[in-house]
């Protein structure tokens, strides 16, 4: 296996940390629009190299594939850059993986009642494609989507006769500190991205069906374990509900984000004031985004990690009527499925924070299993596709174990 | 009486067009940075001319007075150039009169209890020099302060025999929406001003000294009159905490805004991210202040009048003991004096928005007292120095009667 990562920032960095302490590969070129960026992160290993990479363009890609024998894409660039980086794995014969999937437009008459385009719409147009030629892209598999959605699959195999919702939930009690130990507001992800994500129409599935909601909706405190405790979610725009219910029968398919009440009251906040809008306004003779700006005003959440403290959890709340070992019907169930990982550990470990490490495990687990030969498929297909068993057992024998807990009331 | 109006803005353009209704004066010239707002401002009466001018310049204000033979300065321009006009007005022999006293600065160590430099301290300083001349400097004779000191005057003349509280409230139910007719968020005020009052240290005077306290702090909600009903009150830094004990007898003196539990959320969050800073951050390639950009983002309260609707009130809470016509103490009292003022009808009559029409009235019916010689004096004075009678009788006259209605609970 010779892999190309394409993106060398906070998630491509974490994957070069994980994948440097695994065998199952022959050479890994990381490739970033910014070179330095790139050989900063190829210094983790000696089968690692450095290219530079126009993401915009599946030629380059393409090229970039030949020229190193690449046999695995792995995307790890912003979503924005999905479908050239796609194009150009497939148009080379390699195999590809990413962990978000091509965006969504929003409905132009309804688009808090009826989905416009949808996410991964684009890629799921190509199936054919990949599957006449052979191709794996595996789409989805970092943490959420990814983790989430192999619990998905485990549910559906192991644990329940009939599932009534897959409920993803992500929650988190991630605090960062001033030099002078003050708590301050430095969110864990681009603050850019957070704002497109979560002012999008959230998704839904139901009953056969995929429809819209407006932003923030079905606000819902859930009680998240190992210590993290209740925090406010609420739905978001998320792959999950668009992969789940292509290979897992639910009657429903959500996502909600644990922003927590002051994130959300943030984002209302700055959607208010126009704050969150990308159109440039002219400000005393220059001219600036307002989001840019809000960008700028806040801690780079790369450099915050050694300032973090807590945990963060990424896991699916399934209910439904659950089975026995023989598949037999036992009775109404309500099981949260999760991973838990603790930023101490991850600074400690591998010198990356811990948003960033728990997305960046998945796909080196994932790439290993397809190494193995565990996990073979083609077309463009989900994590739910693949057996959930091996990539639990896994990412367990990586360190970083799941977790599963009834849920009561 | 031949009258300079520096600036030409929201509340000066209401002066002139109140003023342009009255005959105590000779003349009245415009003034202002931008000659074509000055002329604009100035078409409002034969009596007008306009002219240009820095107001940063003690100098540029003193040689305009001497040029049009001034008796009286307006100060209508941004606090920021008290101090150039109050001088020049000085330099040149005239009176003055403004709306919002000298700035403050916090005390750099402990800026949550101490004041450092108050509001008007620097006005105060030259107090002397103005009596020596033999000349007026009245002020803080807009609405608040301006006919909030009034109240307090008159309160302590004729309605309490010993003042525990002037408590200035000042709230509003006005509503601005678009051109759909869906409510927006638009401050009637500069949302730069806003956020600098509202973060500056709040400053409370209480048995015999001033003290401050942090942002917002001792909300409460206060029921307003004539239907605009109950809106969240917090301290904010304001004149007439440091007018009023000077010239009245009380044990405590405090101004709350109702910035209305919107307003004090949006002003929390930008201050959480930093959007409240002046200081120029780089932004891809270019340098801006993300309170200029805030600004930006916003409609401009000079052009929302006519898609706001409501009333806007200001007024002084009075409590402690009262008292009969005879000056016999009755017992305890709460009363508050109020003055509202609808927008339909100040854009009506006047074609002005009702905030900066309810600060330019006081000043006119100020200088007609003055003229009259109803009104007289040397040195620094607040509203408070003079009889509060004819004043609330004249501003009757001008068409906007003041209120008086006990306080319950």
């Amino acid at each position: 296996m010779r892999i190309l990562l394409v993106g060398a920032g906070g998630v491509g960095g974490a994957f070069g940390a994980i994948a440097a302490r695994r065998d199952f590969y022959e050479a890994i070129v990381v490739a970033d629009y910014d070179l330095a960026k790139a050989e900063r992160a190829a210094e983790a290993d000696a089968r690692f190299s450095a290219a530079q990479v126009d993401a915009s363009s599946a030629d380059a890609v393409a090229a970039l594939c030949r020229e190193h024998r690449i046999t695995h894409v792995m995307n790890a660039v912003d979503p924005v850059f999905d479908m050239p980086v796609f194009e150009g794995a497939l148009a080379a014969g390699a195999d590809y993986l990413d962990m978000a999937m091509s965006l969504s437009r929003p409905h132009p008459e309804t688009p808090y009642e009826t989905p416009g385009v949808k996410l991964g719409d684009e890629q799921f147009a190509a199936a054919a494609q990949w599957e006449e030629a052979g191709r794996l892209a595996l789409v989805g598999i970092g943490v959420e989507p990814g983790l989430s959605d192999v619990f998905a699959r485990y549910a559906a195999d192991h644990l329940f006769a009939e599932i009534d919702e897959l409920g993803t939930r992500d929650g988190a009690n991630l605090v960062v500190r001033d030099e002078d130990g003050h708590e301050i507001f430095a969110p864990s992800f681009s603050m850019w991205t957070t704002i497109e994500e979560c002012l999008n129409p959230p998704i839904v599935w139901e009953d056969g069906a995929w429809h819209t909601t407006a932003p923030f909706s079905e606000p819902e405190v859930f009680d998240f374990p190992e210590g993290i405790g209740p925090v406010e979610c609420v739905n978001v725009e998320h792959e999950e509900v668009l992969l789940m219910p292509r290979w897992v029968e639910c009657r429903r398919a959500t996502f909600k984000y644990g922003l927590g009440e002051e994130m959300i009251n943030v984002l209302r906040v700055l959607h208010t004031l126009g704050l969150d809008s990308t159109e440039k306004v002219r400000v005393k003779g220059v001219e600036v985004s307002p989001r840019d700006v809000v960008a700028a005003v806040l801690p780079d959440p790369a450099t915050i990690g050694p300032r973090m403290t807590g945990k963060t959890c990424a896991g699916l709340w399934v209910t439904g009527t659950g089975k026995d070992a023989d598949g037999n019907p036992t009775g109404p169930r309500s099981t949260y499925l999760y991973h838990v990982v603790a930023n101490e550990w991850t600074m400690r470990e591998y010198g990356h924070q811990c948003v960033v490490w728990q997305t960046a495990v998945n796909p080196v687990v994932a790439l290993e299993l397809l190494a193995r030969g565990t996990w073979s498929g083609t077309g463009v297909l989900g994590p739910e596709a693949f057996d959930a068993v091996p990539f639990l057992e896994l990412l367990t024998e990586y360190g970083s174990p799941w977790g599963i807990q009834e849920v009561s009331g």
